[in-house]
């Protein structure tokens, strides 16, 4: 089964077969939040994505090590040109804040809102403010192999030199020569040699407040510098896979490439992998096109694009139902479909549990079974396998009510085994209405009283009251189904 | 108000009239867990004393910026010695992982448990390993001001020397002489002049995997610099208030104040506060003694010399009812105790919300109110301050209970706000019955519907039936009282 795991690789652009560098060991890296805002939906995605592929690395019997870091210092507000000032130190500013206070304030609001979305806490989760010394490391060696010049202070790649002998733009698929074509001119007192050049470690203005000493200046690293450095660092010099959004492609991934090719000579990643963006009327959502809908917003429904509140359960869903290399539109209508889709789903695993096993089979659950891993495994397919999911509740629910369907034991515990991988560990969806179990089994015992007494009611002929609470029960969402046994109740 | 605080200051052994040095701010530096192992009752206790602390700094008007570290390298097995294996390689090496695996893990488990116990999160919570630079940079200072020295790429602290013009041991009491006498011999080939002298820096051999170049050699911080650093970092070369436990003031804060001491030629702290330990069969309650009881355990009840679970909110409750520079004795009953008191007070939580106002107040709000602000201001004693709100839970039933006593609006306004301010804002302190309101909501409909049942069954003279509703629903733990308007329930 593992070894027909294929999945997209932007450096080649082909489906190709994942063979790890070093099995059973999988280094896999993300690029994860410059932690200075709320996160929003866009933020959700990628983490989702990144997170069913961690977990079903770890399902395929891999030892998965999961380095997602956190951007807290280097990324400037314009960080094509590497101007601005750091997004960090802004909010910092505008907020009379110390920058680590910002940087510990929006770490706890992503992670609570991924903690919410059961996204898996990544393997190591490093700062870039927490490896200046690496970064420093990994800039000294690029100077040292003679790919980038030191001005003014700061450090620049030399990009001019090292598109001689290597491939600039070949994970974009952008050209050299187009890109200087279409970028502004440099002002007669930019320390660039060429306007395309990237900042290795810049030098600190007085209104820096992060800033550290290094033998060309006090500064900071480049914003692309430190994804390489702490990748290096915990996952080793060549590693499997890295992945991010595709937002980040060019410039960032490039850069990281061309840096880790200076500093090492060769390809530091096997795979890359990106996950596709949400749209929200036509335009991709992002913080900085001021469209963005965060998760606090989506959770509690406050927000003028939306009609209600979303449980962080439905957000999942709707993000898995799309493959992750397709844009997802954002719309009222999406989500409240996918809420009904997990709904169905949340059903079925509940009929499942429910079914009788008979003496013979008359379905044929392999069947089904290889078709979800199929779609997994070709190019990790959620949608398809979700969609492959529905079909099994069809199976599940003619199991149930069709007297002429059967399951033996045997397929009915690969049913529950498929069911409970694929929903639980794999997309690790949760049943948010188990959450609250104690309450709600008082709810149970508290029905099955008032059931009782409309049954005495019935017996002794008093009708109003055994329908008054039929009605009644049905207005607080209680569903009540007379059954063989008695009955079975259920919330709308 | 504000300016009545006292706070016990280690440093001059008195209570201390707190006056910040740069008000409203106030900065608050405590040490963080070193994150090898699962978090446990002791670590709880030093987290809800100085949560409580911020936040009572918080509600007297400062503006707090708290900062906690998390200890990730230099921290030893034999933490006096300077030797043995760091304790989160030591991990490591035992799990088979990297060691920033550990500390993502463990920090994860303590932050997971921190939010069970409603500590907040501090302002910023740096990490050792993520400031090695402003270590090193400590280090260089304390050798230029000639008072650490380098010896086969270590540097060490100068003891003798600085005691020559310091006082070593003001803090924790202690004489060198003594410290000395009592002090194990260095063997030959040791580094150090003197067996007093602690690492600043350490030359790391071939079996650390954590470590950095420096210009004395590829190593890591001694385990006193890290706190050092950091605090003036993120609070400034003086600040405000360092916190710690008790086991932590020697040598662990009194190598902090040479150092800070060395660097910069004078206090770095103004105030010095200590939480006590909480011991089991008389001893300390810790990690290396192998006597820990996790927080895991105590919510989940699985540990030996536990008979029950025990809740966040009885834990932080239990550790409230003592004064912060007290030892907590642990056992079964003292934390039934504190179950119970916990009860009790958020039932007189309950009852306040009931109390109607009247025309006229017999009872002396204002009184209960200042005695509770005594009791904090008196070096924050939270166990006298509870025993206040308790005599205010017997006022509060009087009130409800007896018709010669009477309460106006205005001061059950107050009395309302004391209560609010106190137990939610200032103790931290959550209703954990609360905390499933949905299917809580639903529990309370149905009996309802359940009592109207019971009403009609004995307006039509069926009192069998009656009966065996209340009986039935007192089986399941829900009290019914008849009250004037009708009936009340509640849980047992």
């Amino acid at each position: 089964m593992k070894h027909d795991f294929y999945i997209y690789n932007t450096l080649t652009r082909k489906e190709e077969q994942f063979v790890p560098l070093n099995p059973p060991n999988v280094g896999l890296y993300v690029c994860g939040p410059t932690v200075y805002d709320n996160p929003h939906l866009g933020h959700a995605r990628g983490a989702i994505n990144f997170d069913v592929l961690f977990r079903y690395l770890m399902h395929l019997g891999y030892k998965v090590r999961y380095v997602r870091n956190i951007t807290d210092v280097g990324h400037l507000e314009d960080d094509v040109h590497d101007e601005g000032e750091d997004r960090i130190e802004r909010r910092a500013r505008l907020e009379k804040l110390e920058p680590m206070e910002i940087v510990q304030h929006y770490s706890n609001q992503y992670h609570r809102s991924m903690e919410l979305l059961n996204v898996l806490p990544p393997s190591i989760e490093p700062r870039a403010s927490g490896h200046i010394i690496e970064q420093q490391e990994l800039v000294k060696k690029i100077i040292e192999n003679g790919l980038a010049y030191v001005n003014g202070g700061s450090v620049y790649f030399d990009l001019e030199k090292y598109s001689k002998t290597h491939n600039y733009g070949r994970l974009s698929g952008r050209k050299l020569d187009e890109l200087l074509s279409s970028t502004r001119e440099l002002g007669g007192t930019h320390e660039k040699k060429s306007p395309l050049d990237f900042a290795l470690w810049k030098k600190a203005g007085p209104e820096h407040i992060m800033q550290w000493p290094s033998e060309w200046s006090r500064g900071f690293p480049g914003w692309h510098v430190e994804c390489s450095a702490m990748g290096m660092k915990y996952l080793g010099e060549k590693f499997d896979i890295h992945g991010g959004g595709m937002d980040l492609l060019f410039p960032h991934h490039e850069c990281e490439i061309a840096q880790s090719t200076a500093a090492l000579g060769g390809d530091h990643v096997k795979y890359w992998v990106h996950n596709n963006m949400i749209n929200i009327k036509d335009q991709k959502m992002s913080k900085s096109l001021k469209n963005a809908i965060t998760l606090e917003e989506l959770f509690a429904g406050k927000h003028e694009a939306l009609d209600k509140a979303y449980t962080p359960m439905t957000v999942r869903f709707f993000i898995l139902q799309a493959h992750y290399r397709s844009t997802i539109d954002f719309s009222n209508e999406a989500l409240q479909a996918a809420e009904k889709g997990l709904e169905r789903l949340m059903n079925g695993m509940k009929a499942l549990k429910k079914i009788n096993p008979s003496a013979r089979s008359t379905v044929n659950i392999r069947e089904l079974r290889d078709s979800c891993y199929e779609a997994m495994n070709n190019d990790m397919n959620t949608a398809v396998a979700i969609s492959r999911l529905f079909n099994g509740v069809r199976l599940i629910n003619s199991l149930l009510s069709d007297k002429k369907e059967g399951i033996d034991k045997k397929d009915l515990d690969t049913l529950r085994g498929l069911y409970h991988t694929f929903v639980y560990d794999i997309f690790g969806l949760k049943n948010e209405e188990q959450l609250s179990s104690a309450a709600d089994e008082l709810n149970g015992e508290l029905i099955k009283m008032l059931l009782a007494l409309r049954l005495e009611a019935k017996n002794r002929g008093d009708f109003a009251v055994a329908d008054k609470i039929r009605s009644q029960l049905n207005d607080l969402g209680i569903v009540v189904k007379d059954t063989k046994d008695g009955f079975e109740w259920d919330r709308k």
